[in-house]
C-alpha cells in the first residue's frame, strides 16, 4: 500500500518557472501531491508532467478563470483525483498586474484586476478552508491548513503607475488578514508574503540583461521564494507568521 | 448676471441624512453648485429640493449602479445642468459593506463590493479628474480640483467579520494613494478620509440607544465629517493632506 | 476688565521663522496668550516681542534642556504668568535631526535625539495633560485640551541616513498614538502631524535656490502648518483626527 | 585541528529560559560559538555552562548596562575569547518594558525605555556591523552576516499602558528598517521580529495558569523564535526578509 500524501495546491502556476513552480517542485520534493491551477492548460500540463518525471506527484487542474464556479471544480476533482488524502497547503500565486497612468487603464482592466487579485483569491481561499475545516491538526505544526498568499509590494503602497495593482493587492491583504484573524482560532494558518522586487522567471529572463538575471543580489529567485512558503507551513502553532516581505540583498525601498 | 459658482459633485448620498448629504449642504452655504450622486433617485431628490429650499444650488443625478457608463453619464450631465461653471471638488462617499463571517459572504457580494467600492471610486475618479485637467489653479489653494474620498478603519486593518469589506476598502485605499502620487504633479489634491466608528445617520438613529444618539463623545456627526472635507479643499497647495482619519473623542482603537 | 484669553504653549520655536513662530503668531491673532518655549533665549525674546508689536499677547520661556525639570519650570512660569487663564493648546514642535551614514553616528547624538524627540515630548506631553485636567471641557469643541505634535516622514519608514532621526520620530508617534488613545476618554485630544517635505524657514532660504522658495508646489510654507493646527484644535469631538500629513502639491512620495 | 566555527552573539539573555536562551541553544546545537550577553552576571553563566554541559560552545559576557562602553567592551572579549573565528549572526533581544498609566511613568523609566530599547540597540548593531564588515560573505546565503532584532506589537501601534514601551519599539524599528535599507547593499542582513503575544518563560511560568502554560495555541514557545531566526539567518540574498510577525495560532489581533 502507497504511503499517505498531503496535498498541496497552487493556483498560478503560469509557465511553471515562477514562484507558482519552484513551489509546486520543492513541495513534490517534500512528499506531497501536487495540483496545479492555472488558465493556460498546456504550460500547466508540462509543468506537471515534469515534476512527474523527477518521481514527484503533481496533476494540472486548468481553469478558464479565477470565479467561484471554475475554482469550486476544480478543488472538487483534485479531491477526486487523490481520494482520501488531506488538503494540507493552499498557495494562492495567481495575481494580475497593470501599470499604465490612471487615465488609460480601462473599465475591464479595472475588472480583471479585482477579480483576479481579490475575488478569485476569496474564491479559492474559501474552498481551501472548507478542505482544512474537515481535517483534525497535524500534530507537529499544529493546524488543520496553510493558506499561503502571494502578494507585492503595491499591498503596502499605491505609486505612480499601480492604480489597478493597488487596489488589487491593497485589497488582497485586507481579505488576507481578515482570514487570518479569523480562522487563526480553528487552527487554520493564513500567510500573506509581500515579494519586494523583480523575480527571475522566463518572461523577465527574455527582457532583463544578463548582468541581473546572474546577480544574486538584485532579483529574487522563485526557489528561495518557495523556501519561505516551506518555513511558513512548518512553523508550529505557538509561532505562526502573518505577513514577511522578501526582496533581494540590495533592492532599493 | 449671476456671479459663478464653483461645482461639488458627490456620489453616495443616501438619505441625505449622512456624511455625503452634510457635505453637499456645507458646500451648498458656501456657494457652490451641488450635484449628488446616488442610486435612490427619489431620496436623492428630496435631498436637492432641500438644499434648494434652502437657498442653495443643487440637482440630482441617480445612476443605476457605480460603474464607468452610470457614472459618465452623471458627469455629463452635470456639465451640462451648470454649463460654464466649473468642476472643482469632488467627494466620492459611495460603498457597500458587508460584516460577516468569511463563509457566508456570497460571490455577488464579492463582486458588488470591489465594483462599488474600487471600481465605481476609480470611474468616479477618472471622471474628476478628466474634469480638473480643463481648469486653471484656483489662486488661492492652488489646486486644478480637489478628489476626497471617505474610508474606513477596514481600509487600515482587516478584522474577524470584515474579509470582503475590508477588502473593498484597502483596495480603495491602494487607489487613491496611487491617484495622490501620480496627480499631485498636476496640482489634482486627493485624500483618503479614515471614519473610524459610528456615523449619526437615520438608519444608525434607527438601531442605537437614545444614549448613543445624544452623546457627541461616542458616535460622528456628519456635519463635523463634512467640515473636514471642507478643509481638505481649503489646504493651499504647500501643504496638502492625503490621510487623515476621524474618530469621536471615546471611541476605543 | 480685560476679556479672558485661553494659552497657547508651543516648545520648538527657533529662530520664529519655521513651524512654531507661524502657530504661535495665528494663534496670538485667534486671541490667545502665547508662550514660547525654545532653547534660544535672544530668538525666543525677539518672536515674543514681534508678536506683542503687532497687538498680541505673548511671553518667552527658555529652558536649557528639554527634560522633566526644566519643561516642568517652564509650564510653572506660564501659569504664574497669566494667572487664571486656561492652557488649552500644546504644541511640541521641537525635535533634533541627524542625518548621515549609522556608523558616524556618535553615542552622544543618539542620546541627544532620544532625549530631545521623545523624553522631551513626554515631560512636555505630560506638564499639558496635567493642566488640562484641572479643566471643563470648551463647550465648542469638547475637549479640555488639544495636544499636537510636529513630527515627520522619518516616523513612517527609516531610510539610509535617517537612523538615529527615524528613531526618533517613529518613537515619537508611538507615544503620540499611546496617549490619543489614553487620554481620548478625557476629552483631551492628541494630534500628531507628518511634515513630509522641506519647510520654508530662514535656514532652507539660506541653502535653498531661488526657484525653491519661490515655488509653492515644491515647499511647506510654515504659515500653512500652523493653519492645520488651528483646523485640529478646532475639530468638535465627534470627529477628532489623531493623524495627519501634510507635504507640497509636486511632492515625490 | 577543531573545526572553524562561527559566532552567535546574543543579547537579552535573561534566565535562559525565554526567546535569547533557545536561540542561543538552538544556534549552538548548529555548530556556533554561543556569546552571551545579558546584564545578570550569574544567570548568564548558568546559562552558558549548560550549552557548554549540552557539549556546544558557549561563554558568558555580562555587562553592567546596555551603553557604548559596556557593549564595545563585551564585542572585544567575544573576539579574544575565540581568535579568529567570524561573528556570524547577532541577535538583540535586550528590551525595557514599562506598563502603566502615562502619567505614573517617571522620567528615569523614560530614560530607561530609550536607552535599552533604542540607544543600546544601536550600540550593538554598531559593533555587529563593524564585525560584519571585516568578513567576505559566505557563499551559501550571500551575507556577510544576519543581525536580527526582537522586537513587540509595540512596535506596530501604541496602546492604553504603553507609552513609554511603545515608544521604545517603535524607536527600535525605526533603527531597524533605516539599517536594513542602509547595509543591505553590504550584504548585510538586518531583521526585525514583531512577538505579539506572551511567550513561555520562567517569569510567565510564575504567573500564568496551568491552562495557558500548557495550551501552545495561546502562548509563544521561545524555541519557536529561534527557529524563526535560524530560517532568518538561513534565507539566501536572493529573497531576505526585513520583517515578520509571530503570534500563537489563537491570538487576537
Amino acid at each position: 500500500m502507497a504511503a499517505r500524501k498531503p496535498i498541496l495546491v497552487v493556483a498560478g502556476v503560469g509557465t511553471g518557472a515562477g514562484t507558482g513552480g519552484s513551489t509546486a517542485r520543492l513541495f513534490a520534493k517534500q512528499g506531497y501531491n501536487v495540483a496545479l491551477i492555472a488558465r493556460n492548460a498546456k504550460e500547466l500540463e508540462a509543468t506537471a508532467e515534469a515534476i512527474k518525471a523527477s518521481g514527484g506527484s503533481a496533476a494540472a487542474f486548468p481553469i478558464v478563470k479565477y470565479d467561484y464556479a471554475d475554482i469550486h471544480e476544480a478543488f472538487d476533482a483534485i479531491k477526486k483525483h487523490w481520494p482520501g488524502e488531506e488538503l494540507r497547503v493552499a498557495v494562492f500565486n495567481a495575481g494580475y498586474g497593470v501599470w499604465k497612468p490612471f487615465l488609460e487603464v480601462t473599465e475591464a482592466e479595472w475588472k480583471e484586476s479585482v477579480q483576479t487579485n481579490i475575488v478569485g483569491a476569496a474564491a479559492f481561499a474559501r474552498e481551501a478552508i472548507l478542505a482544512f475545516q474537515q481535517l483534525e491538526c497535524v500534530q507537529r505544526v499544529g493546524a488543520r491548513g496553510n493558506l499561503i498568499i502571494t502578494s507585492a509590494t503595491a499591498a503596502w503602497r499605491g505609486n505612480l503607475t499601480t492604480s489597478a495593482f493597488a487596489a488589487g493587492k491593497h485589497g488582497l491583504k485586507g481579505l488576507a488578514q481578515s482570514l487570518n484573524k479569523e480562522f487563526g482560532k480553528q487552527n487554520i494558518h493564513v500567510s500573506h508574503a509581500i515579494i519586494d522586487g523583480g523575480i527571475l522567471t522566463n518572461r523577465s529572463k527574455g527582457v532583463k540583461t544578463e548582468e541581473w538575471i546572474n546577480d544574486p543580489d538584485v532579483r529574487l529567485h522563485p526557489d528561495s521564494i518557495a523556501k519561505a512558503y516551506l518555513y511558513l507551513a512548518e512553523q508550529d502553532r505557538s509561532a505562526w507568521t502573518f505577513e514577511l516581505d522578501l526582496r533581494p540583498a540590495h533592492e532599493k525601498w
